[in-house]
């Protein structure tokens, strides 16, 4: 065993000096975050020569940051109060330049953003975003043909355990990003995989396919990945709300009705998605008539009109469609969205309900503490699954 | 137009205030790193309080780095000479503090090292790093069954374009990575599905399914993505080169060969590998008798040696497994080192070349300019990749 270790350890001193994709590393000391056993948390980084270093993370209200203390080594640190159960990011502050925990390398990245994380586990939903020793859903990256759009897309597919090794057709679940996002963000940030995989583990969610699109349709695919190259993450997009990925959707359907072993009835298909993704949902499954039995909208951001885009197919005949979306039957329109969410937003939540209860349409309301953020999104999803193809 | 840009700017204003996720992302002005035409690149970083700001990168010598210059504005600048077409990885460090571009959205990970990267386009090679309008191949990560660990494991395994519409059987090369990597090393910093579908696309190498492993048995995937949870990267992992991967290799091969429609046969599999990958390709296709007829040692550290592992099956018979590797035939035992690697791991491939050429056995050896890098293990696999299942 010391021989093993002594030959590692030399193999790392000798790949450093030469390397140059190694040279930016450098084994560290340093914890950093140390969770405790009371869910406290400590974060150090050693910055003998910075002036002032502080920190932002999720567990302080939005755009706070506190200082961190210089101890005698060189070394800030600070620790937090006990942290309820949640998945939290952070990032330091040095000497006014933000950047990542160097000695943690894991991050995430939301819209522009990347920053590290962690998670305190213990309650009914951040035990969901752990990976278990439960069995796994393969999660691939396929490219589907869009000429709706023209485009070749890739596209997110998590396919259930026991996929591969069975011949079963499962039930699948369209789930969306918010603005910013792309078809990596529910898998990023949103932990999808390891919450399909511990719900269904728990037998608390029947296995599905969950379907990630990318809701941009001005992109291949996230940036980085598509042809556009390494472009900036932006809220910025042209054609994320006019139509165009509602009217395209088909093209997703028939490429995941032909490549996966998939149950093709309405019964068996849901459609769910974040803020903008919420609106997609609105209007996906208002277009695509008697297509879907479940709806998800997650902080739907329906203050956004599709009036703005009235030469739209997807968008004729909006309040029709509605009544049309009701007569066909459905079994669960499920709305879902914070009380510090934004009023605006919330009041274009109200103004669906409104028309709903106007018509006599079913749905269920849920209000939540918290406002627009993925704590919300991750919670929405972990609820909403267990709802689904029962 | 102009109503669908204002809608937006006001969600992405709306989003900010509330957000936790988002109260970390603040849109920006600078563009970073920005190529000119000349392949001279420009860094910019936003940093008036600071001190000193260095960059480090792939264009400098290793362990360099040069001190950036502040403007009036606060921004500090660097402009580097031009630039080779490569993958460029790079960092700045901010009064001491190694840090990430906040302008610039894309990491990649290298054992425990966050850095950002670019790609300058423009030879045979770089040219192939570049996500092109080209047909796509998936990749996947599914899970497999290991059995001889008692784990089940993570695994990442590309198929080429076309695969789910055809219903071809596909020759498969597996490819490993180096100490302190994991099955997403080849799929980030080694570019493995960029390379493929480009050299595929313009008939340079043959549709393949490429299958990546992840080489520490003590893992059950990288760090993160395993039920260790969000542990640090590191070179120092248990049962890396002690036979133990190399005695599970066949619960890899099993799985693929049930999964996927892979030709079972010798003539359609390869084995590669960088580095401690290669000491795996020298080892398993010794112990895995008759089943490989491409093997490819890209830097192989054959510095380390089994016989300190004189107990694994995988060890036993060096020499006679070697001779009857030699007897039962291959197409290619492909070599490739470069000048400029360390002299022990040199010395340990000329070790094994020595054995072979007292055996007569046949190798190709190809000697390259630079060390040990991701540069050349990118330019090993583009070379390898087109001499497969021809």
């Amino acid at each position: 065993m010391k021989a093993l270790f002594l030959l590692i350890i030399s193999i790392g001193f000798l790949v450093s000096p030469l390397s140059a994709q190694q040279a930016l590393f450098e084994e560290s000391q340093i914890i950093s975050p140390e969770i405790h056993s009371d869910n406290t948390v400590t974060f150090s980084l050693n910055a003998p020569d910075a002036l002032s270093v502080s920190i932002a993370g999720g567990w302080l209200a939005n755009g706070e940051s506190v200082e961190m203390t210089k101890g005698e080594n060189g070394i800030w640190a600070y620790t937090t109060e006990s942290l309820s159960p949640e998945l939290y990011s952070y990032s330091f502050t040095v000497d006014g330049v933000k950047t990542i925990d160097p000695n943690q390398a894991h991050v995430q990245r939301d819209v522009a953003n990347i920053s590290n994380y962690f998670i305190i586990d213990g309650d009914e939903y951040a035990d969901l975003y752990v990976v278990d020793q439960v069995p796994h859903g393969t999660v691939s990256y396929p490219w589907y043909n869009s000429p709706t759009v023209n485009k070749v897309r890739r596209i997110a597919v998590y396919t259930p355990p026991g996929y591969e090794s069975s011949d079963k057709n499962y039930p699948v679940l369209y789930l969306m990003h918010g603005i910013g996002g792309d078809e990596i963000a529910w898998l990023g940030t949103g932990r999808a995989a390891q919450i399909l995989d511990n719900l269904i583990a728990e037998g608390k969610a029947e296995p599905m396919i969950v379907v990630m699109p990318n809701g941009n349709v001005a992109q291949e695919a996230s940036p980085g990945n598509g042809s556009e190259g390494l472009t900036v993450p932006s809220f910025n997009l042209p054609n994320t709300m006019d139509g165009k990925f509602e009217e395209s959707f088909k093209d997703i359907m028939d490429f995941v009705e032909n490549t996966y072993r998939v149950k093709t009835d309405k019964a068996n298909r849901a459609i769910a998605g974040l803020s903008m993704g919420g609106y997609h949902t609105c209007y996906i499954s208002r277009y695509h008539q008697d297509t879907f039995d479940y709806m998800g909208l997650f902080s739907a951001a329906l203050n956004n009109k599709p009036k703005d885009y009235s030469e739209s197919p997807a968008y004729q005949n909006l309040d029709e469609n509605l009544k049309k979306q009701m007569d066909d039957g459905y079994k669960l329109y499920w709305i879902a969205v914070g009380r510090d969410d934004f009023q605006i937003l919330r009041d274009g939540i109200d103004e669906l309900k409104t028309k709903m209860d106007n018509l006599g349409m079913e749905y269920e309301y849920l209000e939540t503490d918290g406002g627009h953020t993925w704590n919300n999104w991750r919670n929405y999803l972990s609820i909403f699954a267990q709802r689904l193809f029962k």
